[in-house]
């Protein structure tokens, strides 16, 4: 029997919050405030989307039907990033919220200074996780590689493996800035959803991905060698005969996240304070460029669905072992908050 | 003939500053404010000590005489973590720095939005750089590993070379935060000497020794194995015979940068605002835990002097081939701004 995404949910959020309970010091770890900040917004209630997803790629790509020993390290690694750009997007500076997850913000009790720097540690602790991930080096810095383009402003000048990548999780958080105000277009909107929340949750597929690669890699003879070449060369020498794998998961999490977006704006409209956690109605008390202020909710709706579907296609050649992933995404559009 | 410390100071300063320049997006390029920024603070006249000094070390331990191939993309990499710690520390929730460098700081220029997460996206870029540096995986992964223990909040719980480094850059900021108002002890400063500054420099010499020693490692016929272990054995196993060398490069490391930090507080209450290209007096006006403050102006001179002899000390088995990082440390405590 299938678990049900419930289930799923369930189980990878409790396999993260653990990973995250052992990386993250400890509270009464000097220097103590930063760590109680860091702390105190990781574990918000954040229901684990992206470690999880993570998780649910490797897991179908290794083709054991178990998650890979260590990969809850890089969910965790993951969610770092995410609570990270949340502490600093929440800032007065920056979105000025005082609420997320129906709990005060990481600068609303540690104050801005503290918040700002356990949103720098988080960052950082994200790549020391990745630095200890119990897999081949080579490996790794394919995930270091992924992911830090994915976090950062712009298209990656240094060795990415698909040139086609939208701006970064940064790159979207400034162009959302710089729109505030200004008339929303379509091409700006799906450029900020596509960078600002898109590459971290595309990042999140597709490193869960190359995790599960590196052990049927491990297992296969057809090893790479090993004479010490740049690790450019290695990585993608190591994962060639897997590009198309890794382009599938690229195009399931590039579709299945800004599909997610979607639905999380029109949440935004549609949903009260209570309900979300977090402040509702702001987007547009702000003018945000959101897809239901271009599109309206029902085309917006319509859209995700779409979305949903061709990130279901791109999946098509996995057959059953997709199916938590795919429950996963219909899941990321039916949700209520 | 050797080449006097303000030729390498200048050669060091120019590989640098190219290999920045190609690595930062233009300012052309989408999203412009947030490149921009970035430029503008890394472009702010820094003197590149850690780079420089990260090239030194590679050079010594590579036993070739010239910077090894790449070299100045880790150091490029080092001088992005620094001025994004510059760039957050000089915050109006933080140190409320408006001059750096004879220049306005970032969050004047481009507002505290654009300044916050022009420090985010320098940490990621140094990563992202990191990533793509022309070495093999496991080496990659040990440098990795190893800075950004130096620069987070606290000793490191994920299979770290050394368990005796003391809290990272972030820790040091927030310690260094929390002591304001207080009055500094002995032990209290040097804690926050040795992780806000110590660490990064510390780890600039470590991460330029793994550097070199990779390619000595490469042209040795006693590599290691490579059936695909754990990049912690990888790591561990690769570099066991330099454990020594390793070992001297971080006591050096510890030694000047806390000299360094040292003597930037005499400059701090002894020239003047203009002659330091920063608002002098500062640490005292708002009762910093300065080392001048606990031992006075000539005991911390003295201080300084003794370290750096015991900074040459450690590299003693290295001979002459140390020399340019042994005038480089002179200098540290001999320069006026």
């Amino acid at each position: 029997m299938q678990p049900t995404v419930k289930d799923l949910l369930l189980s990878g959020a409790r396999l993260t919050d653990a990973a995250l309970e052992r990386l993250l010091p400890a509270t009464d770890t000097l220097p103590h405030s930063i760590h109680r900040a860091m702390r105190h917004s990781t574990f918000a209630g954040g229901k684990r989307l992206r470690p999880i997803l993570c998780m649910e790629a490797a897991r179908m790509v290794a083709g054991t039907g178990t998650y890979p020993e260590g990969i809850a390290d890089l969910g965790a690694a993951l969610e770092m990033l995410h609570t990270y750009s949340l502490i600093h997007d929440d800032l007065p500076a920056l979105d000025n919220d005082d609420l997320r997850r129906g709990q005060p913000t990481a600068h609303v009790v540690f104050g801005e200074a503290t918040a700002i720097l356990a949103g720098d540690a988080l960052q950082t602790l994200a790549f020391q996780t990745i630095a200890g991930l119990p897999i081949s080096s080579p490996t790794t810095v394919a995930i270091l590689r992924d992911i830090s383009l994915a976090i950062g402003t712009g298209v990656g000048r240094v060795g990415d493996l698909d040139t086609k990548l939208p701006p970064g999780m940064i790159g979207g958080q400034v162009m959302d800035i710089e729109a505030e105000g200004t008339a929303p277009t379509a091409a700006l909107v799906e450029a900020i959803h596509r960078s600002k929340t898109g590459a971290l949750i595309t990042t999140s597929i597709v490193s869960g991905g190359l995790y599960g690669l590196s052990l049927r890699h491990r297992s296969s003879s057809s090893g790479y060698s090993n004479d010490e070449p740049t690790e450019t060369k290695a990585s993608r020498a190591a994962y060639a005969p897997y590009a198309d794998t890794i382009a599938r998961l690229r195009t399931f999490g590039e579709k299945a996240g800004l599909a997610f977006q979607i639905v999380d704006d029109v949440l935004d409209m549609t949903q009260s304070s209570e309900e979300l956690g977090k402040t509702a109605g702001k987007d547009t008390a702000t003018t945000k460029a959101t897809w239901p202020a271009v599109f309206g909710i029902d085309q917006s709706l319509h859209d995700a669905e779409e979305l949903i579907a061709d990130a279901f296609a791109a999946l098509a050649p996995f057959g059953e072992a997709a199916a938590p992933l795919k429950s996963l995404a219909q899941y990321l559009v039916e949700r209520k908050n």
